[in-house]
């Protein structure tokens, strides 16, 4: 079955945006190889407010090859021409993961992630250590949430940048 | 000069301590040579909130060849018969770190890592990174902080129990 995977960045403090919902604190390790991360997917997940602030940012449209799903209790599917909005992530998510693909990108934020999560349809955690302390932000897992076990699955370390890949499953 | 480090075991979502301030989703890798580690060290720094908390569970008592400080506005010395009592960690530590010795272990908690941080006491973060998401706790740097950038020296993986140790030198 196609899996659900927490991918992110996050400081050392446990943060995947800074106090201004900003991203410049994250440096990409050029030996990172983000091509072959981006292939294993077809589908992103995002809250609604990672979509806005992406947006804000000049980001937003779906990424290339991507099936995006913003999940929003307000937004409408008119908003959003380039993704499908859902409020239901439990029916949405469970159906995806029964259709035939690749892996399902839980892109953020936080809430998004302790809902699914707490729903028992996230299958792993991926993150990518920054060096850095941002002492405030978007955290990773919103308090409060229910603890969960993690299995240790894959670690690499990139010199370059001191930046450094933890994957673990959800047990 | 002597370095101070904070050395703490902390979950993935960043809290060394659980919502009621329990330890015991801290698995202890066989791997991980404490003695070593101890040895490093001659002076233990801890906050308050930490003594007590350690104090409850059974500990309390300065660990056998350490000088322990405990910084506090509100416990006078006579409440620590073993420990060195202050409210001035600017000049204590300062002071320490200017003498001959080992290096010096911030123990916790994560107020006296963010006071001891922005005064720039603080020369090395030593985690620990447990295998679980905790949702809620004590966190390693409280919020809001002022951001630090930090330079990965060490990573180690346990196999064991999936422990990450990281080490960074403050920037």
């Amino acid at each position: 079955m196609r899996r659900v995977r927490y991918s992110v960045a996050m400081s050392l403090d446990g943060y995947i945006a800074d106090p201004k919902g900003g991203y410049d604190w994250i440096i990409m390790d050029p030996d990172i190889d983000f091509g072959a991360l981006f292939k294993a997917f077809d589908t992103v997940l995002v809250g609604r407010k990672s979509y806005e602030a992406a947006r804000k940012q000049g980001g937003g449209g779906a990424m290339p090859g991507m099936k995006e799903y913003v999940f929003s209790r307000t937004l409408r599917q008119a908003d959003c021409p380039d993704e499908t909005v859902s409020d239901n992530p439990k029916e949405v998510v469970a159906a995806l993961k029964r259709e035939k693909g690749k892996d399902i990108w839980l892109f953020g934020g936080g809430e998004l992630f302790r809902s699914l999560l707490e729903l028992g349809l996230v299958d792993a955690v991926e993150v990518g250590i920054i060096p850095v302390l941002l002492g405030g932000g978007l955290p990773m897992l919103p308090s409060p949430a229910t603890s969960s076990k993690l299995k240790l699955t894959s670690h690499r370390m990139y010199e370059k940048t001191g930046t450094v890949m933890l994957t673990y499953a959800v047990t």
